[in-house]
């Protein structure tokens, strides 16, 4: 994701009803964030916001909460947020490492998109699903784990599909090549223009059942 | 793999030490075999055999079995076996859903090289990877389970991750571009075709540990 310094960002941000600020008080009581009771979804590292307001808009009776590290980013899923009226939607600014002082057995399901694929060995761990980040989610999950991954990056595919299986997940759906199947697909604002060149989007939805 | 039809195919095999026609009388007693004790690696669709006979070379102390359908294409490894001495290498030609009335917990690797992919849905439980088969190679493997797989078909690999998983196998090593790892590889004949168009190997290692 290109950071560009948006000026006021969090001024927009706080300007929000979709941004909570304050997210650390609602450790414990996040469904208070939302009108519905539904399951609670989360994408961790929402950038621009499209994928997640898509959703949002398509699966009413779900809560969505995006995270995403940068306000200078942020600002753009706020903004488009703004135009809609979308009660089962919430945005935090935050590192992801920090989402157990919230989330506590909350959460359904996880979507990664297009997340960095820090492709240096050296830089494994930083991965959104090295064995650092699953063991953070499993705090986060509910009874049963859910973690839906799209890349357009072979090793940070590869190396998920190796961390997920040696951290207890068990792939459900794999594709090497998501826009040929009918797995049902909303698109981020990446993947329109990656795919537009031919590329292949790789898929991945892993399971872990049970604590 | 394209079959020609080879005359006098059947005549060619018996001719040489490296076929084994009367596999089934070796149940139990696989290692009889060969002149070393040590493990015995097992090729399901060996095909022209270039990979096993290098292989066998290779790793001397490993005793190779490779086992081809069809007799028109393990005529070809065998005229190439019948140019070298290997003591580590044997060939069976059979279909592999009969490896169990030979292979008793005996084996503690299998390859499975550019497998046919049975692309169509309908044809899943062809694929070499799928239950059905996973579930035979149980019976063959000694105590810890090993399979190496290398395909250039993403529907065929996208299907193996899946099935290796739901049946208890860990992933150990992934790649969607072998050849630009630092993964020991020796090449198929398929392989060395393919890739010199710039077309990506993909690659798994997958274990399950005890039975």
């Amino acid at each position: 994701m290109r950071l560009r310094n948006v000026k006021n960002a969090m001024e927009i941000l706080r300007g929000s009803s979709y941004f909570v600020e304050n997210a650390f008080d609602y450790k414990g009581k996040i469904l208070s964030l939302f009108s519905g009771s539904g399951p609670v979804h989360l994408e961790i590292g929402c950038g621009k916001g499209s994928f997640l307001i898509e959703m949002a808009k398509k699966y009413p009776n779900i809560n969505f909460i995006g995270v995403e590290k940068y306000d200078s980013v942020l600002v753009r899923a706020i903004e488009k947020a703004n135009m809609e009226h979308i009660s089962n939607l919430k945005f935090f600014c935050m590192d992801a490492k920090r989402l157990p002082e919230i989330l506590i057995h909350d959460i359904e399901m996880i979507y990664l998109n297009f997340s960095d694929p820090w492709p240096k060995n050296r830089h494994h761990e930083r991965r959104l699903t090295s064995s650092t980040f699953l063991k953070i989610y499993d705090g986060l999950f509910v009874n049963d784990a859910t973690i839906i991954q799209k890349t357009d990056n072979v090793i940070l595919f590869a190396s998920s599909l190796e961390d997920l299986s040696q951290n207890g997940y068990i792939l459900q759906k794999v594709s090497l090549n998501l826009h040929e199947t009918d797995i049902p697909n909303v698109m981020t604002e990446y993947e329109k223009r990656f795919s537009a060149m031919g590329q292949p989007i790789y898929y991945l939805e892993a399971k872990k059942n049970g604590k």
